[in-house]
């Protein structure tokens, strides 16, 4: 161990363990996440060379051999709980997407839940076995936010009681869906249903696109992988052009919407179902920008705890670099937003399971708010989450670019979230739409429940005259008084945003255009909303900590969390007449002595994601500190280091050389 | 060519070519650089297949290959300008480092520089003539920033006349030296001198490190790639352990200092020759995050051109992204950075020329500005188009994450220049200490000269009474003005600064504590002295432009780079008493105006940096919009669709689900 990480520990204010079982959500459910993740790091079946020294195909190749020799496993030790699987997924392949992603989650559970009986029998039950590998094939190179533009599209024929399906034009081709390359033998597509001359809009067919004999595509099917990209390495994206395939009518999944053999349509009864997936995957989101975020600082953290460089005081030799108040500027605060989102991803788990079972029984009322919550948080928590990967990577210094330090891997593997399940300015809009409507029912004089509740309450209304005879509200020390803060920053950024759709309305431009012309607005007014939660979050957990020094030091990041935030939106806070200019320099003040305050607990708090070495696969976060030894190891195994001989083009350079010395 | 690109160049409002010249720095440059990119780029010895293609090995091989071709035939066309080798170069690599890098740009340099004549003979001709190729070995495993920490060790002997060069620790073992890996056969290695039981610091030793017949490494040398990072394929960045290697006593480099045959050892002249070198570097990364950041914009605002997606007005079809005012949000502001960047580098290539001319006279008066303001803006420059660059490449959707697009290369390729040549924080704080200085030279009625004379102004002395009276400054419309704005900015973060620190020594803590426990105000006056520099030497260019079409669109890029920047930091300049609450609604008003006034010349404006396809590279940002179809077509090429076979470990994953369906 090294001397100095060992010193860390020994100061630190709380018991480790205590806080790791508060973010696990309790001493049993940490129990039997090491438990799993015992079972699959002693697994020789999953062992392999570090994926950093193979290449793509190579890589490929390895996760899928993982992906079988767990589901088999999965199965034989009886692991059914989804958090269960999901926790034995994510150790197997490190966090990592594989190519069975979209066939184990997208795949099986449209199957369940959009097709009829006998579609399960012919279906289901041989995709459950593997025989059927499939995925979903939604996005088009052409068309992804925007789904009524796919125009993939699927026309029976009743001559033959089949589909015929087709790629119309080069933007049509299906592009991005995982699995699709090289690893399915099927897929789900969607497409514009056409049927007796009419177009029905989107539905699902199920296409086999190899034969299930020797892989080979099928008649009109074109499908391969879509190429390297940034992370993603293990996962064969893929596209698939479809000229004139056909298929049996009984393709089609027909639970709800339906076509007769003499093609007669029948429409799907209203469902709200597709929606709460979309919900639940975004939660889902939340929590992993809180795991992406705690993995980076806590290879930031131990490394900056052990390297040491330059001087603060000559002749004092080298500190540790985390004694330089830039560098906990820059992860001091990255870990209280680890912390809040770890702490938000844990609240959306449950609001989904407890909205679930409302809807379950016919409550539908709380969707709404949700599904515009998990479109904020999505965004706002996965955009802080990246760039903040970023700044903990480049806090390392040049060791942060060698993929020994795990911190490139996790950029690009958790940076995809922004784009996927909903492009995240995209999502700030859809929640943006939710508060202005919110506003103007409130407006309206409708009270409004929930967490938008804060838009009913009149005094928000900010006039000028007000501004100066508020800005005594905030008290640096006092995190409800943040909270108080930012509910009314929120509540500010909502009005102007509504207030400039109102102003372009008064131009007499278009509803749509006045949208289009205030959405800067709408998307800070979104963005300040879902700071907000957070921050009411946080502050709401730190409540329900009882250990004392727990619940301190979490009171510590709670407050340097929300501090941080209102002197990086200082403009907010100042134009609205929340914050006064000594106030702000108070806060600035304050945010300084938070950092000292944390520095001895900040080594523990990273050791409380309890994250193994294997788990986090760095040479910088290692937990006993080694670094500069096993980076040496490391380096040893790269691939250029296999032979000693010159390369051919280095043979080739030797020669031009002389050559111009002939000349 | 796209009907959609082709209509945005028919709308434009001024002359490409004009702005293209000005880019250049006159049609003679233009021309000249245009010549040098036909020369490459139609010669076949420079073709390769896509490098997104091949490993790390392959990209290796082929980056060698072409440099050695490359030095052939720099020679052969005898093309010697610097400019121009450098033009050459990075269209060669097209903007990529190489394994030859250092071998160039630092082994030959420092030859010249720090040989003594003899020296030059012996070393200098073979390494010009290739049979040496050498790299320049500094950074160690523990030591990059702090120099004075390196812990090689050179050892004279004077009974064999030799230097024993040993790496006493694992944390003094070279690590990342370019070309160091497999390529060179020799290094500069910087190493702490011991002679008659002295230290006499760094020296420069020239060691042997392979055989010059076999290339296998020479006895005591243990010399290797460091592995996989992020980025920098092409380059075996390396290692180097030294046990007891012996060279020469003649391999030291003697010009300056000199250790004698009995091992005496005589002091170097003062010199600041190395100085230049690192202000000449980091003003060289102004000019290249321009450029990155111009190509990053021209891939994203030429693919917004072309992408359509959803809806603004019900029915009226999906419309180009760049209509959407969120998306010209986001690549505008990044496109007037973009520009002002390139005429920053234009100015600091300008100065130092003009400095190194009055230093050969031995007139070093401006090299302590021009160092603090090359170390400020290379952090500063660095960081914003790091960070710009993933915008664009997420502003593009999916397709940004996709190799095609290029935009993951050119982030991996530029994000480095944050932490090499100069960690970006230590150089803030470099900055920082010069304005510290300076500020308390005006405030002991020293009249500053030069780019700091703003620190002399007594009237930026502000009092807290001033503030209030302030606040009418600021003109949105008014160039100049906010030129004035972000100078008092800086003004009063400098003073900030500089009052923490006072405070700091109030409390009696050391001043060397005093100044770490105020750097991140230091830094935050860093960071807006350097963004005044910007906002004015952008203001200065527009000044000079005589095209009154090309004036215009420049202004407007200019306007807005700057008022951006003021609601980006609305908070100081609030809290400065720059601005007023309602002056700031204006400039967010201003702001979009101008977003609609630049969104006919968009995509002129990237044109005008007369990026070729083959130097971008990018199938989202190709000239003529087609990017579908090229998408798919280079698809296809992906290696994984090499064979249409089932993989090894998908026949595997069959044979498993039977085995599940056995149970």
């Amino acid at each position: 161990m090294n001397p100095d990480i060992s010193k860390e520990r020994e100061n630190a204010t709380f018991n480790v363990e205590k806080l790791t079982y508060i973010l696990d959500g309790g001493i049993e459910k940490t129990k039997r996440r090491r438990e799993i993740q015992s079972l699959v790091i002693s697994d020789p079946d999953f062992q392999s060379e570090d994926l950093n020294f193979l290449t793509r195909s190579e890589r490929y190749e390895a996760a899928v051999r993982k992906s079988a020799q767990m589901i088999v496993k999965l199965r034989k030790y009886g692991i059914s709980d989804p958090e269960e699987i999901y926790c034995y997924k994510s150790c197997v392949h490190r966090g990592r997407s594989e190519p069975l992603d979209l066939h184990l989650g997208m795949f099986l559970p449209t199957l369940l839940n959009q097709a009829s009986p006998e579609q399960v029998d012919t279906f289901f039950i041989p995709a459950w076995n593997l025989e059927i590998i499939g995925t979903y094939a939604q996005t088009e190179m052409g068309h992804g936010t925007h789904l009524r533009g796919l125009e993939t599209t699927a026309t029976y024929d009743p001559a033959t009681q089949e589909f015929v399906l087709n790629s119309p034009t080069v933007s049509s081709i299906k592009w991005w869906p995982g699995g699709l390359g090289k690893t399915s033998n099927h897929a789900i597509v969607l497409a514009q249903l056409y049927t007796q001359g009419k177009c029905h809009g989107l539905h699902a067919f199920i296409v086999p696109l190899r034969s299930m004999n020797t892989h080979m595509p099928l008649p009109g099917v074109v499908v391969g992988d879509i190429g390297p990209k940034f992370g993603f390495d293990e996962v064969d994206n893929g596209y698939l052009k479809l000229e004139n395939v056909r298929i049996p009518r009984n393709n089609m999944l027909m639970k709800y919407a339906k076509v007769d053999a003499d093609g007669t349509y029948t429409k799907p009864p209203r469902d709200k179902l597709t929606y709460g997936t979309m919900v639940f995957i975004r939660s889902m989101i939340v929590g992993e920008a809180g795991l992406a975020l705690s993995k980076a600082c806590t290879i930031a953290i131990r490394y900056s705890a052990v390297r040491r460089q330059s001087e603060i005081r000559p002749g004092s030799g080298e500190p540790q670099i985390l004694d330089y108040q830039t560098q906990q500027y820059k992860l001091f605060p990255l870990l209280a937003t680890a912390y809040a989102y770890n702490f938000v991803g844990q609240y959306m788990n449950q609001v989904y399971h407890r909205i679930t079972g409302d809807m379950s029984q016919g409550d539908f009322s709380e969707l709404p708010e949700l599904h515009a919550l998990s479109a904020g948080l999505k965004a706002f928590t996965t955009w802080t989450a990246s760039s903040g990967i970023e700044v903990c990577r480049m806090a390392c210094g040049g060791h942060g670019y060698s993929s020994c330090s795990a911190l490139p891997d996790i950029y690009v593997t958790f940076v995809p979230t922004c784009t996927y399940e909903g492009e995240n300015t995209v999502m700030m809009l859809q929640t943006a739409r939710f508060l202005i409507k919110s506003y103007r029912q409130a407006s309206a004089g409708h009270r409004l429940s929930g967490i938008v509740s804060y838009l009913n309450e009149s005094e928000f209304r900010l006039q000028p005259q007000t501004v100066s005879s508020r800005a005594t509200l905030v008290n640096g020390n006092n995190l409800q008084s943040l909270v108080e803060a930012y509910k009314l920053r929120a509540a500010w950024l909502v009005e102007q945003a509504a207030k400039s759709i109102q102003q372009e309305l008064q131009r007499s431009v278009s509803q749509e255009d006045a949208w289009n012309n205030s959405s800067i607005d709408l998307v800070r007014a979104s963005d300040a909303h879902c700071h907000y939660v957070v921050v009411k979050l946080f502050a709401a957990k730190v409540g329900e900590i009882e250990d004392p020094a727990v619940h301190s030091v979490l009171s510590t990041l709670a407050l340097l969390y929300a501090l941080q935030g209102i002197t990086q939106h200082s403009g907010d806070f100042l134009q609205a007449g929340l914050l006064s200019a000594p106030q702000l320099s108070q806060a600035s003040q304050t945010l300084k002595q938070l950092l000292v305050q944390l520095r001895p607990d900040a080594v523990a708090l990273v050791d409380a994601f309890d994250f193994r070495d294997e788990m986090l696969n760095s040479v910088l976060g290692r937990y006993d500190g080694n670094v500069y030894e096993h980076m040496f190891e490391w380096a040893r195994r790269s691939p250029l280091n296999k032979t000693e001989v010159r390369s051919m083009a280095l043979v080739m350079l030797i020669q031009l050389g002389s050559e111009i010395i002939g000349h």
